[in-house]
């Protein structure tokens, strides 16, 4: 059984979709970040960094933290969505890097700055849409030959997808990118992503 | 032979000082961003996203962009740096994600708002500014009890060196984080350390 901690974010959700797709058992604590429980005494002793979200696999004693930690952890540990092969595991590897040191951190900083902020900042919204608009325009590539991000579904479209599906709530429109739209389409029809966005 | 395609950033310099560290002959390729190297059909083939580093490794033909998958790549490579106990290696890879997810985006932000843009904006300074120093609380209390971040040495350090390194640069101290400013001190002690933050 692994205990997962969670809430209603992006990050939050690659989680909770990599539990479902890979069909292991899961109990869903959340940790309302809106009431700041991230903060608590217990969370930091799971992850000091009090982020969501978490992992504690029961059967090994095992705690991850950091989202592209725990999709690693769960694919190695189930064999699923992260290929043996080397050469296609380190591309699938990049990709997910790329989502956690780009697409995460810079649509998370147009999500603060068009949404959140107190005050409405023109060059903050710039930047971060101009740089939101240049990964769409890398992944649109990546996606004209690929079904999925790496050829075959993996980990680095489950790292991704939760971000990329937000687009409306930012006030983008993916019609310029077809392929980008197309697999989101393709990955929004899956299930286990269904059922997994709706954690917690 | 590895062949390095690098700049003079901390993301960049990860690279270099594993390379180092591991003593795996390597070619640099200097790619000047200040002059939109990384835009050239040539390096696109190499990484689509455009950002430095990347490595092709001559010996198995894999190309790896993304300084975190480097940093597994080479460490697996060479069975260095990140332990091959699962609950330990775990532990390594979510500080590296730390790193990649955290540390990197949040310390370029404030470099960008505080040393770059074209426009002072107080909040945006603020913002990352107030991150930075919450990232060295993280980073402080995790070396209280261990020498390095994950107790032995590992790519985790080798990820957040070069970003910790930079505080001067970012007006920063760290007088008010003994542990991490003791870590730090230790880590640039270290020759390959010195070697890799010399190139390119």
């Amino acid at each position: 059984m692994i205990d997962l901690y969670t809430f209603t974010t992006p990050n939050g959700r690659k989680a909770s979709i990599m539990l479902e797709e890979v069909e292991l058992p899961y109990n869903v604590h959340k940790i309302d970040i809106t009431k700041q429980e991230q903060f608590t005494p217990e969370y930091i002793a799971i992850n000091p960094n009090s982020k969501i979200p978490a992992i504690v696999d029961q059967e090994t004693g095992i705690t991850v933290f950091e989202s592209g930690a725990i999709l690693i952890y769960l694919a190695e540990k189930t064999g699923k969505f992260l290929p043996a092969d080397q050469k296609q595991r380190f591309q699938v590897l990049e990709w997910l890097m790329f989502q956690m040191g780009g697409v995460g951190p810079m649509f998370g900083q147009l999500n603060h700055f068009k949404k959140f902020a107190p005050e409405k900042i023109p060059y903050a919204i710039e930047r971060y849409e101009k740089e939101t608009l240049r990964i769409y325009g890398v992944l649109d590539k990546q996606l004209a030959d690929n079904e999925f991000i790496c050829g075959d579904y993996s980990i680095a479209d489950i790292a991704t997808y939760p971000w990329v599906a937000i687009y409306q709530f930012q006030g983008l429109t993916l019609d310029n990118h077809p392929n980008l739209k197309r697999w989101v389409e393709t990955v929004q029809q899956r299930p286990a992503v269904q059922r997994g966005m709706n954690v917690p």
